[in-house]
């Protein structure tokens, strides 16, 4: 089958040095501050970024190192399929975060809201534009009756280390 | 350096032949019906994910041979850093769009609101949120003069081709 091969962008850098403890959200990650260094060859990318309050990350989760497809997530005493959850074990072990950018200093971004391990690798920076996002008829599953949950809960240690890929 | 290897869960099938014509964003794609074919291995992955409205698509860019810093975006006359864009022509070509949830029948996702082109390789399904966001202080930088741009403007052949990576 296809493989597709990228390269980390940059570091995040990041209070959080283990899995257990990040909020398992932005939004209950809200103040929490860290920087992200792009490496020198991209700094040119970073032009016009400045403008923007808020930022997509995508990021490889590094600490990943197997995928199930049913998990007991966060939230929940359930399994659930993964696709329907921010779980990190996932076949292709992409994180989206969105952050908020503070400051950028030629290749260091000052970030905040952050629900990211440290030394997690960077993929890619995209600006968040809310006027792009049509939303309607808006459900959100099994999460619904979360909603308050959601604001504030920390990971635990449950998808820490696991069987090779 | 760290390389990193994904490989596809699935083919994102859409109207869209080529990079012309494709909305430049899902607002802009508004009706636009599609369809995802998940590879039998991860239907299992696609548990749960009927009770969400939205979805964010991880996928990627696979028309995007080679990577620029700097591009004239399709709403701007002027050249911009990548990564303060949507352009495809990034160093790691991953694309995000959130589209509209119809209809799941086993390993078949009937989407709307669709951006992307015909064949492109799907590498995650990410439920959408609005809880989650938490986006205080809001600015959108070299793009808040084309707020009424974004609704309608379709790509052009700017991103076609170019040399391989």
């Amino acid at each position: 089958m296809q493989r597709i091969i990228y390269k980390p962008i940059g570091i995040i850098h990041t209070p959080y040095t283990t899995i257990e403890g990040v909020p398992i959200q932005p939004s209950a990650a809200k103040g929490i501050r860290g920087y992200i260094i792009v490496n020198e060859e991209y700094v040119e990318g970073l032009s016009d970024l400045d403008g923007f309050s808020h930022l997509y990350l995508l990021y490889h989760l590094h600490l990943s190192k197997s995928f199930k497809l049913k998990v007991v997530p966060f939230l929940d005493d359930r399994q659930r399929g993964i696709f329907s959850t921010r779980a990190p074990k996932r076949p292709n072990p992409i994180g989206l975060s969105l952050v908020k950018l503070n400051k950028i200093e030629s290749n260091r971004l000052e970030i905040e809201n952050i629900d990211i391990v440290n030394g997690t690798p960077l993929l890619d920076i995209k600006p968040y534009v809310l006027e792009m996002h049509e939303v309607s008829g808006y459900r959100i599953g099994w999460l619904s009756k979360y909603k308050k949950e959601m604001k504030s809960k920390k990971s635990d240690n449950r998808f820490d280390g696991g069987e090779s890929r």
